[in-house]
């Protein structure tokens, strides 16, 4: 399987975006500031908010135009990776190849580190995004709602609370909340923005859940078979944490199948969604499938 | 002293309204939102909601036509209480007369539980909240504002990690912040949905910024003077955290001139911010000031 191209000038302009967000001149303030930046500007590939800027290109917008809803949807990523690597959480000590948030700058400023991330995200978004005020304010209702507890902080709390409601539909309804929705809304959110007809949204949606299932399987694959130094933590922690996984369900062949198809009903749902074609997108999609780490 | 009558007739109308709030239909997520309202809907003054509420009505608004905005404040000062109460930060096993959240809970499920209220918050903020859309991305976006890295989260960061910054305009900063801001919001908000001049926005500011330092002065005052069973925690937890107060910096008898001088200018300000009058904030703003709990 080789590695799909990634829409690399894109994730050039969410880095270089988020390296210039300011969050405060306080210089009393630096040391919260710092944490923040430092999970917030840790390398990655930036897939929600490239996803956020593609789904702009594929409407017809300059992807620039949605860059602010992008680091929006960055910043609280990374405040739910920040919360979920906590002690009383995952208590992880690694994470993109780096001490964890907590582990560099104590739990308290952890702590507070995310919950700031949270604020400033969807300050952020409502008073930079440009766009109708209905439209920001449909798209910033649309992020909320997919953080909340029918969303990314529920998922996360049937990840630790109950390791995951019984049967493959509580596994897949745990993983819809606790990433799909954040992946969806990276979709979702920029045609909301768009003020696109309910058609339209409806079929992006559908795309945007396969990409977040398929994302699930690779992610739960990965974390088998990918190496400690590609991760940028160590391999088997679901394992290790107890947690159930599309591996732990169904083992690993039977994994890499359902991934196969999955990238499939992905790729026809986006091509029903932008029958004209959507380069990034589809680049999105086979990265997200072929990806190592 | 005689304590000044409170609105309750608003309280009553924020108490009802919290509880009506539904997060979520999903039964798997019944114990994260019971987290979230054991918390919420501890019985309280609803001071900030209240004060929401007032704002309009001194602005010739219904109040209740603010209800959306005033539960988002609770529910912000809410997951700011459960945050701030756990071990990593005061390590307070009281609030309000019973266990804090992460004692009934456990400590995970409370930093989710302040986390889904603030996401909660903003969605209830933006999806609910009538006015014209630009009017409340204004108060969406001050809200963050206020809660974010130069608001809320910030005062939280100076007082857990750094003791307050040095001198008596460091812990004035601290509590602008950490108190002071959601305070002000409370206040500032209904004038921005309102699309209120930025000369009368000015002035009720003007009138937030001495609530906010009152509210504070009288905090730590009660801190050491007030009865556990009053407080609904154990009293003098301040100096038993090591932190500075208006009590600690100035001593008891000069807090209290503090006090009373703080409340003439926050009355002073409001008499020019509603020269017609303000029945209910000049109640508040005399609640606050002659309050034993």
């Amino acid at each position: 399987m080789v590695l799909a191209t990634y829409p690399d000038h894109l994730r050039a302009a969410v880095d270089s975006y988020l390296t210039e967000i300011n969050f405060s001149d306080d210089a009393e303030l630096a040391g919260l500031q710092e944490a923040m930046r430092y999970s917030l500007l840790a390398p990655g590939k930036r897939i929600r908010p490239v996803l956020c800027l593609a789904t702009a290109a594929a409407l017809g917008r300059e992807p620039e135009s949605v860059l602010a809803l992008a680091a929006a949807i960055e910043l609280i990523h990374t405040y739910s990776l920040i919360h979920d690597d906590l002690p009383a959480m995952d208590d992880d000590e690694l994470r993109r190849g780096r001490p964890t948030c907590h582990v560099a700058y104590g739990e308290n400023v952890a702590i507070l580190a995310g919950d700031a991330l949270y604020a400033e995200a969807f300050r952020h978004l409502v008073e930079q995004q440009e766009g109708e005020p209905i439209n920001v304010l449909r798209a910033a209702g649309h992020l909320a709602a997919a953080t909340g507890v029918d969303g990314m902080v529920g998922g996360q709390y049937l990840d630790v609370a109950t390791k995951a409601p019984a049967g493959a539909d509580g596994l897949r309804r745990l993983h819809e909340l606790k990433t799909g929705r954040l992946i969806g809304a990276a979709i979702e959110c920029p045609l909301l923005l768009s003020g696109a007809s309910e058609d339209e949204t409806m079929l992006y949606g559908r795309f945007a859940v396969e990409l977040g299932v398929l994302f699930q399987i690779v992610d739960d694959i990965l974390d088998v078979t990918g190496t400690d130094a590609a991760l940028g933590k160590p391999s088997g922690s679901d394992e290790r944490h107890g947690k159930r996984t599309y591996v732990s369900e169904h083992g690993l062949e039977q994994a890499r199948e359902l991934a196969r198809r999955s990238h499939g009903s992905a790729r026809a749902a986006l091509a029903e969604a932008a029958p004209v074609g959507a380069p990034e997108l589809e680049q999105i999609t086979d990265f997200i499938y072929t990806r190592t780490s």
